[in-house]
Order: C-alpha cells, then sequence, then structure tokens
C-alpha cells in the first residue's frame, strides 16, 4: 500500500474542505452569526493541518486499484470526520456521533437528518449542511484530482472508486477534461434553478440551500415543515429540478454535442421518465381521496416521486400516511434509483434494466435451450463482465442490506422502520417510513445503529466495494 | 411442445392423487365422519378422470426442456385444483379460492392457512393437509416417475423442475434408482419420527400428522394452539425433526453408504448447523425475560430456530411478541432456508454460502487484481454455469418478491405484514409477522392477494422457473 500517496492525497482533501467551510463563515458573517466563526476558525485548522500533512510530495504518486479504493473511502470518513466538528463547536449538534451522523448525511446526499427542529440552527450551519449535498453530488476527489498533477492510470483507480453506477455508462470520466465538462454542467444547472426559484417568488437563502439539495439529490431542508410551505409552482420547479439531476449525465453531454438523437435513445432515461410517470400516476389515483383537488394530487404525488426516485428525499407531505400500496411503490423507488452517472443513490435504472434483461434471456435459454442470445442495452451487447460486477453488487448491497438490519434491530424500532431506515440511508435517500418517515428523524437510534447507519450512507455513495474494503483483512497485509 | 406427453403425464396425476385421497377417506371411515365419503367419492372421480386422460399412450414420449418446465408446473397447479375440492364439498372450507390456498399451502410444504379454528375440522380433512405436506416434500412427479416407462433424457428434464436446490448438490436424483433410495430415506426418518412422538405419550393422530409435517417441512398443525400444549421432550422431539429433515438428503445417503467423513465434512451442513446453534442462542438471550426459566427460554428459541429455518413453519409461542432483533433473526432464518436436497424451502444454504464466497473473493481480487481464484465448495471449484445459475435465481427471487409485494399492498395491511406474508409464502414457511403472525393467519387478504400467494408459494416450492415460464409468452409459441 503506497501509504505516502494516500496520505498526501488526504491532506488536499482537508485543504480543500477547509477552504469549502469559509463559504458558510461568509454566510455566517452576512447574517451577523456568532456561528461563522465556528467555520472560519475550524476551517483554517484544516488548511492550517491539510499544508502541515502535504509538507513533502511522495516521490512515488502511482496508485493501484486497492491504493484507490482505500484511497478514496478514507477521504470521505475523513470529509465527515471534521465536517462534523463545527456542528460541535457552535453547540448545535453538542453530541459528535450525531453530528457525524448529519454531515456524512450531507456530503453521501442522503438528507437524513437527526434534527427535529432545523430551524434553530443558525444560517451558516443550514448553509453549510446544504453545500455538502452540492459538494458530495458530484465528488469531491473528482475535483480535488484537476488541481492535482497524476498520472492517467492513477486517475483512472481513483475515479473508479468514487464514480456512481455501473461501467455500461460510457460518461464514467476517464480524464481530467471531461470532469471539468461535468462540473460546468452541474454548477450551470444549479444555477439555473436557482434563478428559478428566485424568479417564482422564493427567498435567497432558501433558493439557494434546496438548488444545492435538490443537485446533489441531498434532501436537507431548512424549514422544519419541508417544502409543504412554498407555492405550488415552486414545488413543481423542484421537481423538474430533481427529476433532471436524476438524469444520466451522459445525456445532457449528449445534448451539448447535439447528439439529441442518440440522447433521447438511451434506454436508462427512458426507462426512468416511465417509471416516473407510472409511478406518479398509481399514486395520484391511491391518494386521491386525501387531497382537495386533483392539482394538488398530481403535484404531492409527482413531487414525492421525484424526490424518492431520484433519492433526493425533499417531502412536501407527510407520505407515511399514504395507504400501503403507495407507500410500497415509493419504498420500490428507493430501491430502484436514478440513473446512473447522475448525482443520485440507488441501485440504478440501469442495473434493474440488466437485471430484468438476465431474467428475460433465461427465461428464453429455457424454451429455446440452443439458442445463445447476449443481452443487449442501448443497442450493444453488454459485456460479461458488466453482468457479473452488476451480480455482484447485488449480493454486496443484500450482505450490507441484512447485517444492517440486524445489528439496528438491537434498537427495538419496528421492522418497518429499521427496514426502511437501512433503505433510506443505503440508496442516500434521507427520510424512510414510520419512526424514520418525513416527520420524524433519525435521532432515536442508538450510538451502534447510528454508526451503522453512516457505514450504510458512505457505503452507499461510493456503490459500496471502497467502505467494504476497509474491513477486508488483506487490504492491510503487505504486498506478498 | 408435446402436448399429448403433458396431458399423459397430467393423467398419471390425477390418478395418483385420487388413491392418495383413499387415505384420508379411510380415516373419515376410521373416526366415522362424513367428510370420509368426500374424500372416497373425489378420490374415484379423479382416478376415472384420470383414466379417461391417459387412454392412448403419446407415440413421442420425448420430454425437451421448455416440455418439462411446463409439465411440472401444471401437475402442481392440478395437484391444488383437484386436491381443494373435498374441502368445499365437506362445506368445512366453502369458498373455493380458500380452499385452493389452503390445499396448495399444504402440497407445497408452506403451512400458511386461512383457517382460525383448525381444530373445528373433521379428522379426514386434518389428515390430508397434513398428508399434502408429506406428498409434497418429496416431489409428486419423482414418485410418478417411478411408475412411467420414459427415457432417461425425459427425466432429466423433469427432474431438473421438480428439484430442490442449486445444482451443486451431487445428490439431485439422476436416475429412477436414486429417487427409490431418497424415498426410503424419507419414509424411514418419517416412521422414526412418529415412533418417538408415540413414545413419548403423543396422542397417534397427533403423532402421525405432526410427523408428515415435519418431514414434509410443512407445518399445518391440528390444534389452534399449534404445538404449544405439547410436553417439552415431545417439543424436542419435534425440533430435532425439524432440523434433521432440513439436512441435505446427501448427508444421508453417504451415510448409508458409511461414509461418515464425507458426510460430516459438507460446508452446507456446517453451516447449517452453526447457523441453528448462533441464531437459537442470541435468542435464547434475547427473549429470556420472556419465559420462566432457562430451560422453556433455550427450548422456545431452539423449537422457532428449527421451525423457521427448515421453512416447516410450526410454533411453540407467539414469536410476534418477540423483541424486534428476535424478530429480524427469524425473517433472515426465512430467506436462508434449509439445505438443498432436502425437503425444506427457502433460498438454500448453500447458496447464501456461494453467494457469501462470491462477495469475498470480489474483494479479494480489487485487492490483489492480478490473481486469479475460482469459488471452492466442499473442495470442488463451482463451475461458472452454477454461479451464474444461482445469480440468476437470486434476480429472478427478488423481482417475483417486489411484484408480489406490490400487488397484495392494495388490500392495506401493514409493511410488515405484506413483507412478511411474501417472505412466508415464497420461501414455504407458513407464518410471518404480525396480521399473518402465528397467532393469525392469510384469511384476511382479498383473492387477488391470495391468487398472488398461490403462486408465490408454487413458485417457491419449484424454485421460480417452472411457474414464471407458464406467463412467458414464447412458451406458448411453435418450435420455429
Amino acid at each position: 500500500m503506497n501509504y505516502k500517496m494516500i496520505r498526501f492525497v488526504i491532506s488536499w482533501v482537508l485543504k480543500v474542505e477547509g477552504m469549502l467551510m469559509l463559504f458558510p463563515a461568509l454566510v455566517g458573517a452576512m447574517y451577523q452569526e456568532k456561528a461563522g466563526f465556528a467555520y472560519l476558525i475550524w476551517g483554517l485548522l484544516c488548511i492550517a493541518a491539510g499544508l502541515i500533512l502535504c509538507f513533502r510530495k511522495p516521490s512515488n504518486m502511482e496508485i493501484y486499484s486497492r491504493d484507490g479504493f482505500v484511497c478514496v473511502s478514507l477521504s470521505w470518513v475523513v470529509l465527515g470526520v471534521f465536517g462534523a466538528v463545527p456542528f460541535v463547536i457552535t453547540g448545535e449538534i453538542p453530541f459528535y456521533i450525531n453530528a457525524l451522523f448529519e454531515i456524512v448525511s450531507g456530503f453521501t446526499t442522503t438528507g437524513a437528518s437527526i434534527l427535529s427542529d432545523v430551524e434553530a440552527l443558525s444560517h451558516a450551519s443550514l448553509f453549510w449542511r446544504s453545500f455538502s449535498h452540492w459538494i458530495g453530488g458530484m465528488g469531491v476527489l473528482v475535483f480535488i484530482l484537476a488541481l492535482l498533477p497524476m498520472k492517467g492510470g492513477s486517475v483512472m483507480n481513483l475515479m473508479k472508486a468514487e464514480s456512481p453506477g455501473p461501467t455500461v455508462s460510457k460518461f464514467v470520466p476517464r480524464v481530467r477534461g471531461t470532469a471539468k465538462i461535468l462540473y460546468q454542467i452541474y454548477l450551470g444547472m444549479t444555477l439555473f434553478t436557482i434563478a428559478a426559484l428566485l424568479l417564482s417568488g422564493m427567498k435567497t437563502f432558501d433558493s439557494v440551500t434546496l438548488a444545492m439539495g435538490a443537485a446533489g439529490t441531498g434532501g436537507f431542508a431548512v424549514l422544519n415543515s419541508g417544502c409543504a410551505v412554498y407555492t405550488p409552482l415552486q414545488q413543481w420547479i423542484l421537481t423538474i429540478a430533481m427529476i433532471a439531476f436524476g438524469v444520466n449525465f451522459n445525456f445532457y453531454y449528449l445534448m451539448l454535442c447535439k447528439k439529441g438523437k442518440a440522447a433521447i435513445s438511451s434506454q436508462e432515461v427512458r426507462a426512468y421518465i416511465l417509471i416516473i410517470l407510472l409511478a406518479g400516476g398509481v399514486i395520484s389515483w391511491n391518494t386521491y381521496p386525501m387531497y382537495h383537488s386533483i392539482g394538488e394530487t398530481v403535484r404531492t404525488a409527482f413531487f414525492q416521486v421525484g424526490s424518492i426516485i431520484t433519492t433526493t428525499g425533499y417531502s412536501t407531505t407527510d407520505f407515511d400516511l399514504w395507504p400501503e400500496l403507495s407507500k410500497c411503490i415509493l419504498v420500490m423507488l428507493m430501491f430502484i434509483g436514478a440513473c446512473a452517472g447522475s448525482t443520485g443513490g440507488g441501485i440504478k435504472v440501469s442495473r434493474i434494466l440488466i437485471l430484468l434483461k438476465t431474467v428475460k434471456k433465461e427465461l428464453g435459454s429455457i424454451v429455446h435451450p440452443r439458442s445463445i442470445k447476449r443481452i443487449r442495452f442501448d443497442d450493444h451487447p453488454v459485456e460479461h463482465e458488466v453482468l457479473r460486477a452488476i451480480n455482484v453488487f447485488l449480493i454486496v448491497y443484500l450482505v450490507i442490506y441484512s447485517f444492517s438490519m440486524l445489528i439496528i434491530s438491537i434498537d427495538g424500532f419496528s421492522f418497518e422502520t429499521n427496514f426502511t431506515a437501512v433503505a433510506a440511508t443505503l440508496n442516500n435517500i434521507g427520510p424512510g417510513l414510520d419512526q424514520v418517515g418525513p416527520t420524524s428523524n433519525f435521532f432515536g437510534y442508538g450510538p451502534v445503529s447510528k454508526l451503522i447507519l453512516i457505514f450504510d450512507m458512505l457505503a452507499g455513495r461510493l456503490e459500496l466495494f471502497p467502505m467494504l474494503i476497509l474491513f477486508y483483512p488483506s487490504t492491510w497485509k503487505k504486498r506478498g
């Protein structure tokens, strides 16, 4: 293991995180809050620590597969561990594990909270929570890599560990150039959302924070009532923004390159839109008796569907009160998740599509045992290696799911609570059902359960393996 | 499709089922119940129908892969459809779909019931319910194949569709000879269990029916209180019997061949025993405050663990009242299931082991990207084809699970109820939690949900594919 290189990358993570903390410090200054000082001082300390740690550039800048995974997972752990401290300093979240839960939930774009009264937070802290969504959505290392002088192979090994989705997506950023375009699209779309919200009459602070939450598919709100008090127009803007950020960014890239036809023919994007329309339609029909008008029903249904399938987690209604069918649909959307190559979490639409195609192919091979067919996706045959990776992903997913369920069930919450708590964290959604529903929060879980859920959030954001590898003994053995 | 051959096999199923109904008719005669006549008359009608249907032997006795799957699934559907009728004739279960649910639950060795008062049933019907477990445990077609003159290839294609477990088990009966030995072991162990229960002082009727239920890992009891009123000794006998029938029959076969060393070194059997000990231990610790003595706690814990992991479904306590941790462990055992090549259902211990080994191998290949390792099971490398089959099984399992959950959630029961209702039927267990817990039953679900759960029971018993293929359009197309 190239420990020196890991130290070097982590020192950069600290420096960048320290600099990012200057933004909430600035917000604190604008609102004349004392909390701003906490971010200023701690941010400067992080920068100092980073500078000290990277005092000497490692002679060997090479990063191998294993090092890449460890680098990424440790970087994300460090982000959380240091990012949580200001909450404790300001006294807004005095217990450290709660603060850690909150900020990891932020960076991983989960949006699960342990706070029951977010309106009591300072503007600086509210901004830091939402800002962490925006940073986490695109990935921190992708950003740092644009600054670091490294070889192509090493960049690849880091990217591989941090980029979302199966390798089917051709847009997994391979070179610094593509990473830059990605960030430009991301920034542009975020600014566009902020502008739309401002034009609709929303307050500046709310517009900025909510747009950042939608962009990262995070889900932290700035009001205790979530998004319920915003106007219908504002809710529709958020719905469209969330759904847009759940689309494979390859789509926008192709659009920018004027390859609209190729963009529209993407099977994943089509399936994603179809699922949203179907789910929204059925839920509208199912929840109609609960609301005053068709307009309100449809708006609420699609807001929630968009929020859950993109794994954002905003809410305009207490969907825990919905009929079982609608709740069941939401739980399924939690697992499906957004498109690969978007900022959303979950299993990803393309994986689900390929898994379904596997079933169809298998049935076909029973009926016609001699015919040999390959699974095709977007008109290309799917490589055996990709299929294998998806199968392994599914298995690891289920294993982590089961162990998490088992351990957090010690706290004695209901089955529905535990099941959806793991679903909401491992898929980076935010709220679940019952005791972790949209009007409740994760405060009640014990410290051990919270650590498990923190692990799940990180595992979900980094597509399982980087976090798991930390607990695999051979990782820490010397190369034979 | 060889429709003539399918007709021929089904005619045999009817004849055999008619003959099997003479047993409950006899029981009815012994207890001087009118219900006995229903079984006698309907049994004779089934035999007559069978004789008419098989009037002419098909010239082409060949069965291809597709025909085999269709043959097996239709045979099981026919078993259920005709086996349900006596319940309706006797008026004990007047609504046909309920009767169908009950008998399919019997044949698939599920043990899920729609009855709240089983003690109101006639002895004939109680016997028929438990007898269906015993028949279903070993498979009906395996039995019929021993009578039918067919070529080896065709036998294989039928066996493949009816035998439980992944092909890892070398004991999937390939030839008529092995099927015979299997039946002998099965019969011997059942008689042994009956003898043990009789010696412990249990009534003859209870001993016979409970032993048949344990042998088939079914779970229908003959008392409203389940197995709670039996003496501690009798409960321990049942516990051991259930666990013994959940062991891979290969184990007993090797034992009979005096290959004890090979038998004991079976990774699957070891893991199975280990899981039982661990689960029983943790549950004993967790539920200790609920019971009067250590003896009672341990007995109750191990009875329930044995009952659930083997997918039998007997109960001596209302485990729905257990703490969440214990309930969560039970739910996991529902999915793990028994050993492959046993009469139990679920995903099967060997599949779980191979899935876990896949995860370990994957982590290893991240750490050492250049090393190529194959997954080994019982000291043999696992074939790629077996791995693929297990992965596909898992995917199909999850797909059926999700769709079932979605449809039955229309009835508005709680999430826990729906989740465990599907778990209990697809894994052929019987009781679930909450509204389908051990003191409740499946009566409350609507007809559509019941049909879905009937499908799940059949799919679970036949390892998913035979039932699914019925709904695959190309199955019914002419061979191109």
